[in-house]
């Protein structure tokens, strides 16, 4: 149980957020009201809650409005959009005129501190309060896995235009296409056309 | 929708099962009435549902009593202990006889039809029951990710020993030190452990 601002008490276990990195999609929004999406490994350490964000879009944004909302999303095709491009504004809905996602299962409201860095800040975040929509049974699927680790290896392709990262990408676009489903294989296509390659 | 042998019909989308490969625990029972637990990929593929069975105790299994249950897991021990050694006996529960996991969020009970290989075996799986214990929001860990690609390619270094497994392994390693919680680190010195190898 995670203290915050307000009256309530949110339980961040209640939205499977363990010890560890959880990969959320952090929508945040900039001070002429234009909403952004982009993903997000969020930290809990103990009774600690952070994300740390190198200079970007996003942290702009915590900067000048200092909130950002956690979206629990397992959208393959979202996670390479939000990650490489943006998310179409009809991807969002308002909550108070906050943006979070409309295809998230759940999401959870911070208010953020930010320690800012050169590079990367790191953003304490406190609950404010959260909502769960939808939750499923579902399996582990490698191809969906392999569209994450792919969106991560494709945002620093992107950069540094390294060999190396390439052959991350095809390794995991090989498990998407043997274990994945329709979805994340749409994923792959979008990925290979965001970062400007033919998907063979 | 799937039409099944019995009265009821079972929808496997309600189970998480989409086109592509699902990671699953299979639980098998021996005519001496033993039972075993294996992960298995579920294959979806139009309406047709199979997994492709190496010679093993599962196989043996079905061979001589056509049923297994898939078992909707997410505890990442579970993974690495089913798929490099034995479930502990107080790790299942019996349905009408027939072994489920305990700890599964959800089972789907097939009867199987085996179209035997020499080494591998396609096993056709018509949907017989099944039961939905749990609904969870659960975000996307990349540490409990790596448990599952890391305990493939351990399954594989037990019988090769090569370095190639070696290196996918410690590199997924690295991952489940960065970004999983207490029971992906569990699942890993388990699986260290099990393959005969030092976790530093």
């Amino acid at each position: 149980m995670i203290a915050c601002g307000g009256a309530e008490l949110i339980n961040v276990e209640d939205f499977g957020i363990h010890e560890g990195i959880s990969e959320v999609i952090f929508t945040t929004i900039s001070p002429d009201g234009i909403p952004n999406a982009a993903p997000m490994g969020l930290h809990r350490k103990g009774g600690r809650l952070f994300a740390r964000i190198y200079n970007s879009k996003t942290l702009e944004n915590i900067m000048s409005k200092p909130v950002a909302a956690a979206n629990i999303v397992d959208d393959p095709v979202l996670f390479v959009q939000s990650a490489l491009s943006d998310a179409e504004p009809e991807r969002f809905e308002y909550v108070e005129d906050f943006p979070v996602l409309k295809d998230a299962m759940g999401w959870i409201l911070f208010e953020c501190k930010c320690k800012k860095g050169e590079t990367i800040s790191v953003v304490e975040l406190s609950p404010v309060k959260g909502k769960i929509t939808t939750r499923k049974l579902k399996p582990v699927n490698r191809g969906f896995n392999a569209v994450i680790e792919a969106s991560i290896y494709a945002t620093r392709y992107v950069v540094f235009r390294e060999q190396k990262y390439l052959e991350h990408i095809e390794y995991y676009n090989s498990i998407v296409k043997k274990c994945g489903g329709a979805r994340e294989k749409k994923a792959m296509e979008l990925l290979y056309e965001l970062v400007g390659l033919k998907n063979d």
